[in-house]
């Protein structure tokens, strides 16, 4: 259905990677306990710790990604602490506010380009420190950031080394937010890799519904013991999948590595940079400005809103942002899924 | 992996039917927006209202039962409200505080067979309404019941009336966890039909998970209006799929009609009665004795403890509880996947 | 106003003893800091330490019982524990759903006069631990118990011990609500002393409210780093006063000793023993039966539906609960403010 | 105790006025029924009703500020909406996010000393109703604005007009903080009356803990029916207290009248506005410079950092802000309980 027309919503538009979906029929009727205690779970656990080089993590499969920062945040966080979040981070604006639904403050930082500073984290850490009524506020007990970020830019590792020191020195966690880890992962100016995330936070996820999975996202935790019981927590939440291994045969298979030893999912996150480097190349040539300098897959783009409008009738594509009194921002994003086929034709229409 | 054993555990330990496997994959690749605004979720939403010759209704697709349960319970009360249950509803015992977490108290009431009575409930009612410390209290604000029970039980058309009858007598709402509703409908002894629950309650759920899905659940709402923003507490509650589209492609596959007009959720729940009887006569004829007479797909059976653990070397099934000093109760569980030669390799180690 | 009645429908129907309202009018104009870090409250956590033998003890001062209750529960337990407690307990009926509000499900047991016995509390324990479906349903974090009961009954220092014995065994915190405490205290019967409590449990409460003040509890941790930014947790469940320093003075005056080394609080509990002999005797006198042995100050009568009728007319008190078709439960409350003339009064009505 | 000092931190850290000692003693040994259901609350809110020229409303009273900002935010607001307010809005920095443990979000706007304009809540309502993903957002349901606000301005009656008409128009509710409401009915520059309040707001709280009461505030829902069963919220929020005619004696003697028909109420607000008028006028003497221009009791003065440092020798006041690298602002409040003699001896000090 709507086949006629290009997509550049977003990367959750299809279903997932054919590997995925013959990994599923495969194993289709066979019978296995449920809620993650199957083989396949325990065997894409060790696919992610081997592949993060550490093996004492420990890796749950929760169902999608607003359940996972629901989850992770509370099972982290004492009642009386909040998270410190980029004003932009998805859990401050597209959740549906389950962060404070499961009764934390969400504690917002001016951002740049969706990303927070590790000078700034450490001014709103001293705030809380240094205030006389501080038993009046809420305390800091958590950073929250997303790799790539809501605008699609990225954490430097030395940024990120930065961060997590800062998280160290005042003792509260560091938590990723990975929902689109792939194209991170897979971008030419990232030099942040699973194995970082895994030395400088606390938690993170690796995002699977974004990245070439039907659904389901694999939340590490870097240490053991960090959040006993979790797997009541998840349930809890409502993060929990009664056919768990639905899970780990999806996450399993993007943890394979072929012949060359490359991960499924560092390939996946590839098909989505290649499409977007190629699909800035058009917006460039066709002579049009970007909102902001965006690495990954997604790529913001003024235009004129008479040919926003002429564009939209052919092209799904995402309202960003009014810009002035003729102009706005749109979004476009690649992913896992977007083929030569799909710029090319979208090239034609710029 | 572990095909060697027998499955009799439970109904949710296999993947999809053939007829959904085969629709995710024919649908993969298409685009569609996110969040059950797609045309598949919105013609399965058509077919069940049909189903249910209720157009008034309202459908929602949810990823599992917990998260259906917490979030349509915390939907329709008010904060100062709880819900009535069967001391031993799922809600009360096998989902990790989900109820409470969202801040309802579940008020449990004397249940037999996992039923509970509209005398009973309606004496649970004016216990409140008598009391001049009420104030200071629980107000009861819905009724929970499952159809079938986690008894595998049936509540007859009469005893639904009743209930209905009580609850709309006292304006408080009548839900239905129909997490195995499929097995209710196929079964010989049940005379309530998706029609009766559509003009009975005023919520229910049907089952997917442990009906032939991979997972999901649809929530009907009788009556228009009866939650506003609904989306944005399926969110809120870790209820909903990015990609809605799976849940509907299944619904829509479950609630096809084959040539003879028969749904494919009435025949799914068929092969699960179908071996249940077949299971049934074989263990009567061994002998044994049934801790209670349970029509659907769970057969709870007594056997002596040596029994039990032979034959759980070559079975998967589940304890139930201890009945005296040498013999136990055990739960074998048929579904939608269960063959006759399942049935027929468990007879002849019983 | 109404004062042409006998009231005796509970322990909190007055203002304060007088030494408080004395406390209260002469410390009135001073000024002090807020929430609790004013020197009276520092006086009245050292006295309390001192009664309770117990230096390393954190004392907090909150102000209502309720409040109380849901903080400690919450501030003590994790998000996916739940607390064990009498169906009739406190919590579990007559506070609104205070604790499901924050999140935590009632455990609720059969008790026997109001009283839950270690031997049901290991049970409960181990079906939690022995449950392999476990972690699908709520953990038990701590055992509440009520000293007196709802019922007026006592846990004996056998009693107290074998339960604390048992949470210690297995981990899991003992909290006492010791809302009509100093009725216990004051008990003949009574073998449970401050200094007892101090040891057994691992926090419990002081009551205020019905014992002399005008309201507040006094919730004693009884070994330090129990509960971290407490003070945060008070002020977000409701349990904080502005003027800290009103329960400072009030608990400060409570536990003043007079020249004889008594304190106030035990001779406020004696009035309410004493009365309370009193009235036991004359309704025997009378002939009626009550409808249990309850030895604190609630007595609890079975009478002619008649006689309560009339006797209704000039006496406040709590219908408890029908007993036949002609009969009925009714409670009195004797208490601090219970004068020897309210007992003469009353007994020349029955 | 350190009466030796000058008290300027803030407005509640004396007891309560005299008349209000004098009628807790009066009434301190009768017998009144519990939480809120005796006649002196009854007299309480029938004036306050005839104050407010509101028949229709309700009233109620609870223990403090936090409990009643977070108790009336819940009963108002669905699950999944929140509540506009300013940034510096006390709900949002100093109530140890009691408002997100209810479950609810703020959304904090922008504010100009204080207070937000109709403009940006409008913007703020219509950026929500105008966004295509507007049901994974917090839907905004209410707008807290504090009368005076924490930087002791005030809304004039026009721009309480303006955003009660944006509220009605977009159909959300209008709550007050009136945690110092007595400051601003007595305020000259006022123009807003507590009639005013009870026509535009659809609830309000009257502050009594820094107005005069020893502790409590009078919540005021100007319709009918907008909280049912708001007893019950209550107390699950731990707002209730349980002698409950403590609040209603204190509020039935704000608000009496005397000869000359003048509440008590205004009488205590008038002298907090007296004593800051003539501390106003002392600083400026002095040269000092203000930071902002403070109509009401809290007076916000840029001194010297040395000057600051030796003032606090003698008297006690907040510190505020750093203003630059020698200066700081400073924070003086006057209230019900100032004296003359103490604005005097802070005028020699400075």
């Amino acid at each position: 259905m709507s086949q006629q027309k290009l997509w550049f919503m977003s990367d959750y538009m299809e279903g997932a990677c054919p590997e995925i979906m013959e990994a599923l029929a495969a194993t289709n009727l066979e019978h296995t306990p449920g809620y993650g205690t199957d083989e396949y779970c325990e065997q894409a656990r060790e696919k992610i710790k081997e592949a993060l080089s550490c093996p004492a993590a420990e890796v749950h499969f929760l169902v999608g990604g607003t359940q996972t920062n629901a989850t992770v945040i509370d099972a982290l966080l004492k009642g009386y602490q909040g998270v410190i979040a980029a004003a932009t981070g998805h859990i401050n604006v597209h959740e549906s506010g389950a962060i404070e639904f499961g009764g934390h403050k969400i504690l917002a930082l001016h951002q740049k380009l969706g990303k927070i500073s590790a000078a700034d984290i450490e001014a709103r850490i001293l705030a809380y420190n240094n205030d006389p009524s501080r038993d009046h506020t809420v305390m800091p007990g958590m950073v929250y950031i997303s790799q790539p970020t809501e605008y699609g830019t990225l954490y430097s590792l030395k940024e990120l080394q930065e961060i997590s020191r800062i998280c160290k020195v005042y003792g509260i966690y560091l938590y990723v937010d990975g929902a689109r880890l792939a194209y991170a992962l897979a971008c030419p100016e990232n030099d942040v890799t699973l194995k970082d995330l895994a030395q400088l936070a606390d938690a993170f996820y690796i995002g699977g519904t974004k990245c070439g999975a039907l659904f389901g996202e694999a939340v590490v935790f870097t240490k053991p013991g960090l959040a006993p019981h979790f797997v009541t927590t998840v349930k809890q939440h409502g993060a929990m999948l009664a056919k768990g291994r639905l899970l780990g045969v999806q996450f399993g298979t993007l943890f394979s590595r072929d012949k060359d030893g490359r991960l499924l999912y560092e390939k996946l996150g590839e098909n989505g940079m290649r499409t977007a480097a190629k699909l800035r190349k058009a917006i460039e040539s066709k002579g049009y400005r970007f909102l902001l300098d965006s690495p990954t897959n997604q790529i913001f783009v003024v235009m004129e809103d008479s040919r926003i409008e002429k564009l939209s009738q052919n092209v799904n594509f995402e309202f960003w942002e009014r810009v002035d009194g003729t102009h706005s921002a749109v979004r476009f994003v690649t992913g896992w899924a977007t083929t030569e086929e799909d710029i090319d034709g979208l090239a034609a229409l710029l």
